[in-house]
């Protein structure tokens, strides 16, 4: 609804008692979910979906419709009914809420075209709004983005992480409602209905902040067209409301999260109570305002080119990983990189030298990265976040929930395992591979070399869904040359022969200390088949089997990662079905600083002990 | 050093020009490390070691010495050269700096005695403080806890979550201060040197914050005395200083972050400059005053006594859990319990019950939940902290570091997997048994019943270092009696003939399956083994071996969870030496929202699939 026409307010006043009901409806019909949340919500709902946002119902996903995420995800039935308000939805399939058969989950999931990102884990919306923010400068939108949080969730730090990055970024273009009903699940929220202390906080991080009484449709209008004018920072909007505003029985009340009303006499009183508040209309509720449309040429698909390496090179795989994002992203704008303060030694600076408008700079803040990630993939673009491979597990919530919502998330996490060396173990991604591995639908790609990087990028940029790829801190030698190709789901056999006495699977740096192996053993004259599995999700099982097969089920694995999720499991998993086990080498224990070749060593992943392994087998 | 003793100005000023000599001279001699952050923390160094600070320097344990925590972990060596100069390291290991057999890793790790939680992961140390500073409460001792925080680390989400933890439980015991030298490691902080900006966020938490210039001993000082006098919430203290300081090639540069100075003439040009900052002392410095020691009675080993069940019950295994740790914690008070808010659903609200004093509320922050109880831990409590399985995952940076730190840090997660039913993936938790597990040194127990479930709560309190139990939504049948026992790494077989089919290992809810599929299996003349796989790890290889052995390799996993490191990968893992493998069933895909027994039936895993699995074999 555009800024100059008048405020309908008893229609909007309608249709937040509409929402109520739909919302208190729905829940009780489903036995399940969280009516109180959403009646605290009803009018901030109403006057962001009927008064403010410029977006065509019939077209969820037009790339210039103003965004609505709701990071208070429980609140899932007041959004299914303003979309059924609108007209997107039938009323009808309102009651389905909560049901296998339909599509209205307890929480909003993606596959319905008007949620963006999945939410139902607190504190994630905020920062999927600064990416989808962020997405609006990149395509030349001037859509705006709308975020909805509880208070409660307000304690989640990925707020503030979202809070600093979004002031950082001045992205006036957001726009943030706290839902301040004061009540958490068990028991009051800290600040309970203090709006100016939590206002406060948003000043404090540089944004423009205002308290209203969420109840005022008028008062709700005022503040969005306020945030609509301001230039240069985000707004947040603190609404002071009560959790279960209209319903008497639950109104204000504690002990009525997440718990329907029962049917009979309690619903029909409190349905009788909603309706009493419906008021006479002067004139029919307005439609929203369509959004400005532009025009913009179809994606191309891009391509890293020709590559960088020749074999023999020595290049370490974090920093073929930055040249490669950052040629890729060349031709094709949809690309984008983000950094929590590490560039230098992911080496995506090399992608912001090339393509600064499309770097974000999160700082020390994982979570808002990966957040910030989620936003702009689910708005077309194809985002690379990349941090230590050991500082992803700070967003693994996050991942869990991109995984969910199968976003185009394409992970980096450089300075896997004990080969960093002398930083210590809190600087060693050993339980990366397990983590992103755990998620069925991630893609967990781990090159050994610059060659094999690049051309992964490339595929891991365009294969659907979200992916992982392990990047080493050492220098390795470059061995694959133009004519290799490399596919998600794939696997290089590097020494191969009739005689094979074992398999030896490794991955990233131990695919060099199985060559070594190689070699000694071949002086020894025993021969033994050598794997780069540089593909662990999805995973080339007929060829493990063939080489089990071959190599009479003697297969070891050798990784730089502790023993649970990573390489051995993998691989155990893949070849189980034909009755073949797997003899790990991996690093089990936590590690200690010094130097790569002697941690590599002493945690039993060096050449010697595949040596050793094999002489056992 | 005590507040009524006037400040020994340039002894001081010495010892922090001494601390930057080891810092450099360490590092240097390691050939990698981070000089430049110790330097632009050598005044705050000294004045909290040598004016402020109660300890005693020979007995960095003793209960009641004042905590110091280093969030900023890269600065370690300047934490070891003030142990130096307090006289418990000797100054000649300092040279020993990130070798393998040194102690004096990368970055400060609790095999120190003077280091209570590793850090390095940037964000946590203060979450640890908090912990440590509700630990004084609970012990009845005075000392105060001091965390120093980098600037860079303050845009972690982390840090917010315990500035609101610490101002809600008015911890005025514990003071940070946070190094602002305005550099992070790939380029300017966020609001570099802007420390009244930084003290407006602090204030907006709830703070006492103060801006000082962080070169200036006395106004540290003084900042410091201001802190120990406020009551009723805790002080930050911003310090302004440069990154490198006293070191004219990095003092206030860029470039400069983790990279020591080289052999030769740029070591010895710093060393030189250094040297001459030295100035006269009017007398010599002054020793830390001594802690004010109280007697404490022992710690005593708690019991659960007697079980609250009997066989036939109906008891969700969440709800045991929160009787159970009540019940702990009334035998012995080190036990403590902190919950996120959903102390209703994981049920330890019978905790805060009976023991109010020992129950921590964080609010929706799991980060700051886990950090706490790290802090706790290292101070001697055994913390149970307690949320949703699924959002554990928030905070497995604090869980990787409590792993590394070894600490007893005790967790529980509910709401496990699809049996959760409605409200859909994000409050399932799939993947929290592969987090757990790819740890090495996590202990991971996942009882089925009420009797299980207490009688580990028991085991868990007492097994030194991290575990977690994962508990079900759903209430399942108890199965088990006073006789039974539960050991750490052990299971139960509950069904077992010498015709034994097929094993089927199970856990949590699918036990309950796969002794529906027993049954309907026994009806048609066919004998299966069942297994409670209730320690996942360490595991009982010995007794999965024997039943694999002993129904031919036929063993089939069925977990609430995905395939991905969870119960089929731990057997799988546990009996692969003898050749045998395991068929999984497992979620294998992004469920959605339904009734409980219609997802564990869609997704495979019920007593359906289990028949059909063994019919299979």
């Amino acid at each position: 609804m555009s800024v100059q026409t008048s405020l309908n307010i008893p229609a909007l006043m309608n249709i937040a008692t509409r929402l109520r009901i739909d919302s208190v409806r729905s829940t009780t019909e489903a036995g399940s979910g969280h009516p109180s949340t959403c009646c605290s919500a009803a009018e901030i709902v109403a006057a962001l979906f009927f008064a403010e946002m410029r977006y065509d119902a019939g077209d969820p996903q037009n790339p210039d419709n103003d965004r609505f995420v709701l990071s208070k995800g429980h609140a899932a039935p007041i959004l299914y009914a303003a979309w059924a308000e609108a007209g997107y939805l039938k009323r009808d399939d309102l009651l389905k809420l909560r049901r296998f058969e339909s599509d209205l989950e307890g929480h909003p999931m993606p596959r319905l075209p008007f949620v963006d990102v999945g939410t139902g884990s607190l504190g994630q919306g905020l920062c999927a709004g600064v990416g989808i923010a962020l997405n609006a400068r990149r395509i030349g939108s001037d859509y705006r983005t709308y975020v909805l949080l509880g208070d409660g969730e307000s304690a989640e730090g990925s707020v503030w992480e979202a809070a600093d990055v979004a002031a950082f970024h001045k992205l006036d273009s957001l726009c943030g409602i706290t839902d301040v009903n004061a009540l958490g699940q068990s028991g009051p929220t800290h600040l309970q209905h203090d709006t100016d202390a939590l206002a406060g906080r948003w000043r404090a991080f540089g944004w423009n902040a205002l308290a209203v009484d969420g109840h005022d449709l008028s008062a709700i209008h005022g503040a969005l067209e306020k945030a609509r004018q301001t230039r240069g920072r985000p707004t947040m909007i603190l609404a002071k409301t009560l959790k279960g505003k209209g319903v008497s029985v639950m109104e204000g009340k504690g002990g009525w999260h997440g718990k329907p009303l029962k049917k009979g006499e309690e619903l029909d009183k409190a349905l009788a109570e909603l309706q009493s508040q419906m008021v006479p209309e002067d004139a029919p509720a307005q439609r929203p305002d369509a959004p400005k449309s532009a025009r913009r040429p179809a994606a191309k698909t891009g391509t890293i080119g020709a590559s960088a390496y020749k074999r023999g090179d020595s290049v370490a795989t974090r920093e073929a990983y930055g040249a490669a994002i950052a040629r890729l992203a060349a031709t094709d704008d949809r690309i984008v990189a983000l950094d929590a303060d590490v560039k230098n030694s992911t080496f995506s600076e090399k992608f912001e030298q090339q393509h600064p408008h499309r770097f974000y700079q999160n700082f020390i803040a994982e979570q808002a990265m990966i957040g910030a990630a989620m936003g702009l993939a689910s708005r077309g673009a194809i985002p690379f976040p990349s941090t230590f491979a050991a500082f992803l597990t700070r967003a693994y919530d996050f991942i869990r929930m991109a995984a969910i919502s199968n976003l185009n998330v394409k992970m980096a996490g450089s300075h896997a395992g004990v080969s960093i060396g002398e930083d210590g173990p809190s600087q060693m991604a050993l339980e990366d591979l397990a983590m992103m591995r755990a998620e069925p639908n991630i893609t967990v790609l781990y090159p050994c070399d610059a060659v094999s990087t690049e051309k992964l990028i490339e595929r891991m940029a365009y294969h659907p869904g979200p992916a992982y790829m392990r990047t080493s801190r050492p220098k390795t030698p470059v061995i694959y040359g133009p004519e290799d190709d490399f596919t998600v789901g794939g696997l290089k056999v590097l020494r191969e022969s009739k005689e094979d006495a074992a398999t030896v699977v490794g991955g990233g740096i131990t695919v060099f200390e199985a060559l070594k192996a190689y070699d000694q053993l071949k002086a020894q004259g025993v021969s033994i088949r050598v794997i780069d599995l540089y593909s662990l999700q999805p995973i080339d099982a007929a060829t493990l089997m063939r080489c089990a097969r071959e190599t009479r089920g003697r297969v070891i694995t050798v990784e730089d990662h502790y023993p649970g999720g990573g390489i051995g499991d993998a691989v155990a998993s893949a070849i189980a079905s034909e009755g073949f086990t797997v003899q790990r080498l991996a690093v089990a224990e936590v590690p200690r600083s010094g130097t790569p070749d002697e941690l590599v060593d002493h945690y039993g992943i060096s050449a010697r002990h595949i040596v050793a392994a094999v002489r056992r087998v």
